[in-house]
Parts: structure tokens; sequence; C-alpha cells
């Protein structure tokens, strides 16, 4: 299949501008086929035209259909085979195989979205029968359920070219929402975006759904997607990155003369607690565990565990050993970009030169351009505390281990944490009966609490929170993985004495859909005598 | 009782600052007793300390101990008696069969959150259980409930003294959240204020809640606000009130180190539309209703519809002359205060210089201070799409008619409508079938819509969405009004891994608190075998 390095601008492709870039292959710096332009402000202002209209049709599908269509997309993105997997990999330096399992992801992920959608209870939809007779004012009839917002912006992350980009679960979850949605591709992966945008478009004529249902912009600039942004048409964004492009989204779209919701996942250190009994117990299999958990996919995801808090003990020196031992066996490994290899890189030499941290070892390293090592650091407690520096996201297979001078310090420092994604503590219930204190501690610093376990693997499923206070996200109140995504992109809507004929599906007393529904109070399935 | 002018910093009055305001009686412009202090800086950073302490107490506090506690604070403002109601009345100029008929609502809306958190649903709770042998990597068990994010600022309304005030929906669904509260009193009516204050202060002492959960901070100045918001310590702000005020506490609490929500409530002009067979058929009495709920409160509601929508019609002329006789008969009425009089009075005069608009009719007017006359005002269509000035809110008894050349500009206004909190059509089955579309288009620019009736009267209940669009509010997704208020004041926190005696009581496998939870996708309320 030929990359041409059109946008699809609806269903129609597009290639207006004179800004191009190509895409580069991160195992040998060399250019891969394919001339991306960016996108032009007119061919943006056309996308946001087309999903506006799209608009008005897609929120009055029924559901069987948004399921089909979202079903369809996964279809076809399989029947694209291996052709994505190997430009993916070309793009991205990621194995074919991590590509494969993510792959099954992201159609994993769709699908589960059709069946949210066709099972159809997660529009909450809520009724309050009216009392005509109720002095000294009747009630009314009421009811209210969840609606779609409008045109929403995606931005595809560098990281997940396939289960958080142009079909990830940002796009996944709008499309179930019966929102359009318009992608800005990331500039690291074009190739693969395009490729997953053709896929759609095809889903979209299979299941006749209006043109502008879906819309690819590329671009290598940041202005494309700040025009986007800015477009009054666009009623919320969804993005995955870095913390200065997320809150970068974030201050634009609350600067519009409408601000609109931005639902950035920035990514954070994850603190990982080891407690005094699991380390004496288990410190070998954790350790194993935590050097694992830090080299998956060359460190990055936005859940790598970045920092690990171990109270002072007698076997935090062989735990360390064990850690340095196995980082330095790491075998060097190819980053997305060369930007973020680089990034990496200085980031790992300020923290080599920063006071206080000691670094433990470093992996194995080659000449291969945008290779690098696995890297750990140790500091003390109270030098963690001094220095918030810290605590700051290094995207990449590094991490530093903090000794705490006691309990007491423990929990100060989870107490000083900012928001995370997610806190997990390794312990055992004596443990936890010593540090029960923390987990009402970190309770208040992260979207997803692990025991006993790693931070890195996210599952797509109905109680995930991938989310966290601020600045791991700027959305606390929501998730961007799992079914709950669906609910950033729509809003109660009240229908106040409507006739049963113009009611949504799911509000009309038949509850012909067999939803579960909140009936003056109390979840049914029955339906409404008036 | 005495009031005495101070704040309530957790349990403890205080009055440090040297800033002192009164309220005064806008139906005489005379002072009231009782002199009231500005907070100072360190007063509401002990406040929000307090708040911080209370906060780690109030998210362990069982479902009942919140629920008696919410019930102990309607006890406590039913205990205050007369003295409330004539102190509340001498404030607001409001009558007092009305202030007792807003006493009821607010006692309500606090057993309702009751009986919610009570029933305990509204937690989402919900379960992926694990599978230990899934191939290629086994899946945890994953759980995930809405905790309390932490310390809230809440403003009290000019409008609602009782409802929207102190102990109003957004302090009720704070609490019963577990969310301490920190109320900054609105200086309008700073001695009802501080009575209700002193009713959840009793009720704190009586339900062992802990210091902090609850404190008010008074101020006449922005600066006592703004310092709140600014404060790291709180986690969301509630208010209802002016666009120009909501905006301010947005942009400020969107410029903090950490941004945190903003949930304004600020108002909107409530279009109507009358559609011409219902014109027809019962022209008379819809100008009646329109009438009343213009004039309702003296017009000093959020839902005050202050715009009608009539395609032209041959009853046109003869419904226009019924709502001008009825507003020519409307007796004149004090406002809340003298700013908010002035700002009616001289935004009337606004539009009765503003080309195109032509006055149909005022009210009674008499010399009383602040008091002022009903307006009804008259535009063509086309007037209307080229001013955009007349969508917006005059705070007050007014309302501007619209007549619209054809159907098809009906469509067009609706369209190039602002987001609101409601939206209302009056017509017959058959007009509903002309004008399909309208409800396609107004459901994209309000929170409510109605039918038949009138948007003032805005029911406490489960499927009321009070809130809408921008700049109706600045959180479209969220109500103000009706228990799912109570979403506003939480987060959705998963649990990996957990064993079940580290599970919030809700989570846990033996459901003992018998709430409906998703368990792998499934409502129910079965308990769980691990």
């Amino acid at each position: 299949m030929e990359i041409t390095g059109q946008h699809f601008i609806g269903n129609k492709v597009s290639g207006d501008g004179i800004e191009t870039f190509s895409a580069v292959n991160p195992v040998n710096n060399k250019t891969l086929p394919g001339v991306f332009f960016n996108a032009t402000t007119q061919e943006i202002d056309t996308a946001t035209t087309k999903s506006v209209a799209a608009y008005q049709i897609l929120k009055t599908k029924n559901k069987e259909d948004i399921a089909a269509f979202l079903e369809q997309i996964a279809e076809e993105i399989m029947a694209l085979g291996d052709t994505l997997i190997t430009r993916c990999n070309e793009e991205t330096a990621l194995p074919e195989a991590r590509l494969i399992g993510e792959r099954g992801r992201t159609v994993g992920q769709l699908r589960l979205f059709a069946a949210l959608v066709r099972e159809g209870s997660w529009v909450d939809a809520t009724i309050d029968t009216a009392e005509p007779n109720r002095a000294p004012v009747p009630k009314s009839d009421l009811r209210q359920m969840l609606r779609p917002i409008g045109p929403i912006a995606v931005f595809g992350a560098s990281n997940f070219p396939l289960a958080f980009s142009v079909a990830g679960g940002d796009t996944a979850s709008a499309l179930a929402a019966s929102c359009p949605v318009i992608v800005k591709g990331h500039p690291a992966h074009p190739g693969t975006t395009e490729l997953v945008a053709r896929a759609i478009l095809k889903a979209v004529k299979t299941c006749n759904m209006p043109e502008g249902t879906f819309s690819l912009v590329q671009g290598n600039t940041t202005k494309v997607g700040e025009t986007l942004v800015k477009h009054l048409a666009i009623k919320a964004v969804a993005f995955t990155g870095s913390f200065k492009g997320g809150k970068a989204l974030f201050d634009l779209a609350n600067s519009r003369k409408e601000p609109i919701p931005v639902f950035a996942e920035m990514g954070s250190t994850n603190p990982v607690f080891i407690l005094p009994k699991a380390l004496k117990e288990r410190g070998d299999s954790i350790a194993a565990g935590l050097v694992s958990s830090i080299n998956l996919g060359v460190g990055q995801f936005c859940t790598n565990p970045g920092m690990v808090i171990i109270p002072k003990d007698k076997g935090i020196a062989s735990f360390c050993d064990q850690v340095a031992d196995k980082i330095s066996q790491s075998p060097s490994a190819t980053m997305l970009t060369p930007g973020i290899a680089n990034a990496y890189k200085s980031t790992v030499d300020i923290l080599r030169n920063s006071v206080g941290a000691e670094i433990l070892s470093s992996g194995k390293n080659d000449d291969a351009p945008n290779n690098v090592a696995s890297t750990v650091f140790k500091v003390s407690g109270t030098e963690l505390l001094n220095n918030n520096q810290l605590e700051q996201e290094v995207f990449g297979p590094c991490s530093v281990l903090v000794e705490a001078e006691t309990k007491e310090q423990v929990l100060e420092i989870a107490r000083n944490l900012e928001g995370h994604l997610t806190a997990t503590v390794h312990g055992t219930p004596e443990d936890f009966e010593t540090f029960a204190e923390l987990f009402q501690i970190l309770e208040q610093k992260a979207g997803r609490l692990i025991i006993n376990g790693f931070p890195t693997g996210v599952e797509v499923c109905h109680a995930m929170t991938h989310g966290g206070p601020y600045p791991s996200t700027t959305a606390p109140q929501t998730t961007s993985v799992g079914t709950k995504a669906i609910k950033r992109f729509v809003r109660p809507v009240c229908y106040q004495g409507f006739p049963d004929s113009l009611l949504p599906e799911s509000l009309k007393d038949s509850n012909t859909h067999n939803i579960w529904r909140l009936v003056n109070g109390t979840f049914t399935k029955e339906h409404i005598n008036r």
C-alpha cells in the first residue's frame, strides 16, 4: 500500500500545503518513503465544517449502527495486515511482537466500546416521573441522559503508535459517544497514521457513516495542532504526551472565546514503595520485576516506574545491588525518535551531575544512532524532599531509588508527591498494618493504586483509571483508558415534560433498549407507566 | 440570636481583619444590625489548613455518618426558626412565603443527598475480577470507585440566599461527597450567611465531624474570594452568579500552579420558542404563564425566560398585546441589592436605546429605593441575528419577544444561540413535526429542554441538569442541581491487586453496603467470589 502523505478531510484526500516532512527510521536515521504535508488552516477549517455536519447525523444514529462501525474499524485495521506492522516498526523501532500485541489491544479496545454501546446502559438514563398533583407545585416529568458534545480533536501519541494514536482509546471512545473525530497525527509515525486513517475511512464508507465522521490532518509543527484546537467547532481535545505539550493545549483551549475541556494525559514518575518485610521476603523477585518494568518498551511508558522509595533497612544494599546488576546487563535499545533519545540522554546527564544523586549503574550502550542505556540512580530521602526536580518524569528506561531515613520520612515523601498516574506499594500484610497511613495518602496522589505489582500494563476494562491529579493529567476527574473514557465526550441533557415520541430511545417509556435506568431513584430495567 | 459578624475558621470564631461591611435592607437602603469583617489572608490560610486536616478524616467516614450529618444540618436550619426567615427577608426583600419555600427546598436538598449517600450506589463501584491464567499476560483484580477530591470553595449566590448559598446545593453535594467546604458568603446577605453557618457548625459538633469540615469567611471585596481560590489546598470551586464573576474565578483557577475545576453556573437568557399551532390554540395561557415566569422572584432567577422566539403569524399581535398588557399591570418590586437594581435599570435603558428594539410595555413603577418595573421588548428575528447583545442576560424581570420571519429563521436563530441553561418549546404535536429539527439544534445549546412549560422552577431530583454549554456554565459536563451535582467533587480511583481488607467498604467482596456495582460489565448487588 502506497503512503501518499495526504490528509483525509472527511472522505476527501487533500494536500494543499507547501511545507512537508518525512518519517525517519530511528534505527538508522534514514528517511522512510512518503512525503507528508503540513495541513493548512483552510484544510483544518474544511475538516471541522464537515465534522459539524457529521455530528448532526451521528448523534441521531442508533446504538447498533455505532457498535457495528467500531467493529468494522477493528476489521479494517486487521485487514491492513503486515503492511501496518512493518511500517510501524520502521517508524518507531518498536519490535514487531510488541506491535502485534498493541494492535490486538487497539482492536480489542474498539470491540469493547462496541459492546458497551450495544449494551447501552452507559448513557446513565435517569427518569423522575411526574407528580401532577403534588402541592404546592406539580412535579414535571424529567428525564436525563448523556449526549455527545460535538467534534473532538485527538492528538496521536508517540509511544503507542496504534493504541493511543489514530484509532486508539481517545478516538474509539469519542466515536462510541457519537462524536466525530479529527486526528492530528503524531509526526514521528505519519505512515502508520495514514494507514490506520484509511482503515477508519473504509469503515466510514462501509457503515454509511456521514462524511466528516473522521478526518486526519498531519503536521510536524505546533501550528497545525494549535489551529485545530483554536477552531470554535471543536468541543474537546484528547491528548497523550508530554507535560509541556499537554499544558500548552490546556492553556490554549482555556483562552478561547468558548473554553473547552482538554483531556491531556501527561505522564508521571509513578512512585513505587517497597516496604521492609516484602523487601526481606522477596527482594529478589521485586528487583527483577522492577527492572523489567523499567526496561519495558525502552521505558517509553507513561506508567514507567521512575521513582522507588525504600525505607532504610539492612536489606536495602543487597536490593540496590541486584537492581544495579540487572540494569548493567540491560541491552541498549532504540528509542522512538532522535528527539526523544536526545532528551533522555540529556536528562540523565542532568541527574548524573545533580548534587546528591549517585549513579548506581548504567546498562549496555552502543553507537547505534538512537540507542540509549538504562540507568538507575540512588538518592537519600532527605535529598528527594529538598530537590523536587527528582520527581520529574524522565521519559525512558531510568529510575531513581530513594532510601528513606524513617517510616515518617516515607510518609512525608508520599505527602509531598505531586499528582501521578499510579502509585505502587510492595508489602506483606504486616507491612500494610505498619504503613496503613501510606494508602490514605497515596489515594490522594494517584489515579491507580497497585499492590504487589508494577505500574506498566494498563488493562483496558471497566474499572481502569488511567489519569490522576494534576500534573499527571489536566482532567483528574476522568480516565483515558477503559470504558469510562467515553464519559469525557458527553454531557447530561435533561428533557422536561417531553411526550414519549420526542424522547431519545433510551429515555422512552418502553425501554426497548433494555438498559439499566435510574427511575425515581431505583435502578431498574422496567418500562415506565405514565 | 445576635449577629456577630465573625468568621468561623473551622469551629473557632475569628474576626482579625480591619475592613468591615454591613448588610443593607434593599427596601429602604437602611443598614441592618451587624458589622462583618473582611477575612484576612491569614484567616483563609488557617481555614484551608483545617480543611485539609478534616479531609483526611472525612474521607474515611462511613456513609451513615455522612448521611446523619447532612440530616442534622437540615434539623439545625429548621431550628433557627423565624430568626432566619426574618433576617433573610430584611437582607434580600424576598417575601417570607418565598423564603419559607426556599428553606424547604434547602433542607429537602440536604435530606435528598443524605438518602443518596445512605443508599450508596452513587459511588459507581466497578469491579473487574482477576484472571490469573489469562494468556499472554494475567489480568489483575481491578476495582474503581469515586472518591472525594479535597477541600471545596463554595461561593454563595445573591438570588437564593438559602438554596444556593451557605448550606445550598453546592455545600450539600460537596459534604455528601465527603469533601470539606469553605464558604465565601455573599456580601448581600451576611447575616443570613452567619445564621446558616452556625447551624452547620452545630451539626459538625453534634455529629462529631472533624474541625475544618466547614468554615465560613465573609467579605465584600473580590480579594477574599480570590485569596481562597488561589490557595493550593483548595481542590475545586463552586459558584453561582454572574458571567463576569464566574469567568474571573475560572481564569484565576486555571492560572494556578495546579489548575483546579471551577463549577460556575453563570446564568443565561433561556430562550422560549412558541410555535404557531400552540400560539393559536392557547396563546392566552402561554402569555399568562410567560409573564408569571418573567416576574417570578422579580426576575432574579438564572432560568428567567429572557428571550421568546415566535414565528410570524397572524396571532402574534394579539399574543404580544396580552403579554404587554400583563406586564403593564405588573407591580413594581424590590430587587436584591442596590447594585442589582441599578444594573437592571441601566441594561433596560441600553436595550431601550438599542436600534431595532421596540419597547412593548413596562410595569408599574414607584419611588421605593430599589424597586424596578418589569419590561418587555420586541425585536425582529433579523435584528436579533444581527445584534448578539440581545442574547445577553438581563438579570431581572425583562424579556425580549422576537418575531421571526420564517420557520428557517427560527432554526437559524436556534443555531446561532450560545450555551444556555434551558431552552423551552411550546407547541402542539403538529408543531413538533413541522419543527422537528428545532429539538436537534436546541439539544446542543442547553442543559435542559422543556416542552410546554416554563424554565423557572428547577426541580431537585436525580434527572435534573442545571448547567449547560458555555457561557451558561464553565463546566457543561456537570449539573449544579440534583443528585448528580455530587459528581463534581469526586474522581475515580482504581485499586489494583488489593487484598479485601485494604479496599474501601464499597469495593469489598462482600458488598455489605448492598449497593449496585458493575461487576465484569454487569450491574449486580451480588458479592464477589475470588
